[in-house]
């Protein structure tokens, strides 16, 4: 099994911020700075629930939106929080594949064309890949003392996140809850009826890439007995901002925290 | 113009509850405790955003979920909530037209036949009459020091009000926010494309009694630029807890105040 390795760490208005590798992955932990140079978990950090991070197609570990989605979740709710590079994203090397998946994806907006068949079957390809590094990061991280095995993991990813989440999801026991959305459900809906922990799906109502009744498919599909879907209006990119708290009261509700009111 | 005339008030936990009546027209207004004996609006309350609230058909002004949804809505954020009788509920008297379709009601749910057609009929005839009564009620509750002319309204009513409020809203710009949800589009989705304001639709993804496409239908129905819809799994009756806090963040965002840790 591979360790966390810690490469580089800052800190600003109560959240830690800590670069890692596992093995050739790179990842980012945010955590709640505490008071005391010792914790409960006998680090200098209080043990408490993991939440996976995964981040869209094009960006990558630290994007505004995953640097301010943890920023969140750190301080509502006192919860570490991970995200790692997807392959041939961020710090990572790009295959031969991969550079050509993107080149079509760009052909095809360029052209005009749906750009949903390359994005989903570039996005499972990518699962694939995927799935095994979330896997061995999970057990790294589980290693820390302020983690630790057998405590509530929760996965929050959109986009191309729900695409390599819902795999990763359905595989992996440890996670308890999970916040997916803005996918299509055709390489994705099989495996989330193999889905039952509780999930917060969203979709946008104008969505120009996904079209509704599949945005609706895929919340279907889960298995899950708690569902929630979250659909608002606007196009593909206008997920409204308070989504983002939405996600942090959901995973308040199933990993076991109150919510601070600043979140 | 009729003004309000308080005739009981109790008590609790921070939660000033008042009874009133406008004319005929039995209602509750619930509000914030000041710890000054004069509020900054002159009168003992502060001044702050009202809450229209609605009950479902069959309950009442005081029903379990009425009181527990203003709890929320004044001590989460400080705002004043009404809610009234509907016609033919909670102290007001049946007519001869309201017994004979709560009795066609209770016939074809003892046959195990469809509710909805007759619940959409009353609804719509119930709707004509408390129309007018809310908006009376306003007026006078405006007339009010801590609740004033100007100030933003909400609207919040699911089922029969839904019915009801979806007409008050289409005819009553003094409402800027509102919160619907499980109902018939029938009656309703042309007067819903006439509402522009920011709305939250809650829809149940398993309703027994409204198909899944007919809840949609609603939610699709409004003009709103700002809307949200929040599907859950589970019967008609089944609606989660987590909503009312949900609808509170709502109209802390549309009617401009900070939610507190409580809510």
């Amino acid at each position: 099994m591979q360790s966390v390795h810690f490469t580089a760490e800052t800190s600003s208005n109560g959240v830690v911020e800590r670069d890692f590798t596992v093995g050739e992955i790179p990842g980012t932990l945010w955590s709640p700075a505490t008071a005391n140079a010792t914790g409960s978990s006998g680090s200098r950090f209080d043990r408490a629930p993991l939440v996976l991070m995964g981040h869209g197609g094009g960006t990558h570990k630290k994007w505004p939106a995953m640097t301010g989605r943890a920023r969140l979740l750190v301080t509502g709710c006192g919860f570490h929080v991970a995200c790692i590079d997807a392959p041939g994203h961020g710090d990572r090397p790009r295959t031969a594949h991969d550079e050509q998946e993107i080149a079509a994806l760009y052909r095809a907006r360029e052209a005009g064309e749906p750009e949903g068949p390359i994005v989903v079957r570039y996005n499972a390809h990518l699962a694939e890949r995927a799935v095994p590094e979330w896997q061995a990061t999970l057990d790294a991280l589980q290693e820390l003392p302020e983690i630790g095995a057998g405590g509530p993991v929760g996965y929050f990813g959109l986009n191309m996140a729900t695409a390599i989440g819902v795999p990763l999801t359905a595989v992996e026991p440890r996670i308890t809850a999970a916040v997916f959305g803005l996918h299509w459900p055709d390489a994705l809906a099989e495996t989330a009826k193999r889905i039952t922990v509780p999930v917060e799906f969203m979709l946008q109502w104008d969505d120009e890439h996904i079209p509704r009744a599949s945005g609706l498919a895929l919340f279907d599909a889960f298995a899950s007995k708690e569902k929630t879907l979250h659909a608002n209006t606007g196009r593909h990119k206008e997920l409204p901002r308070f989504e983002a708290d939405g996600a942090v009261r959901f995973f308040a509700r199933h990993l076991g925290r109150a919510v601070t009111a600043s979140a």
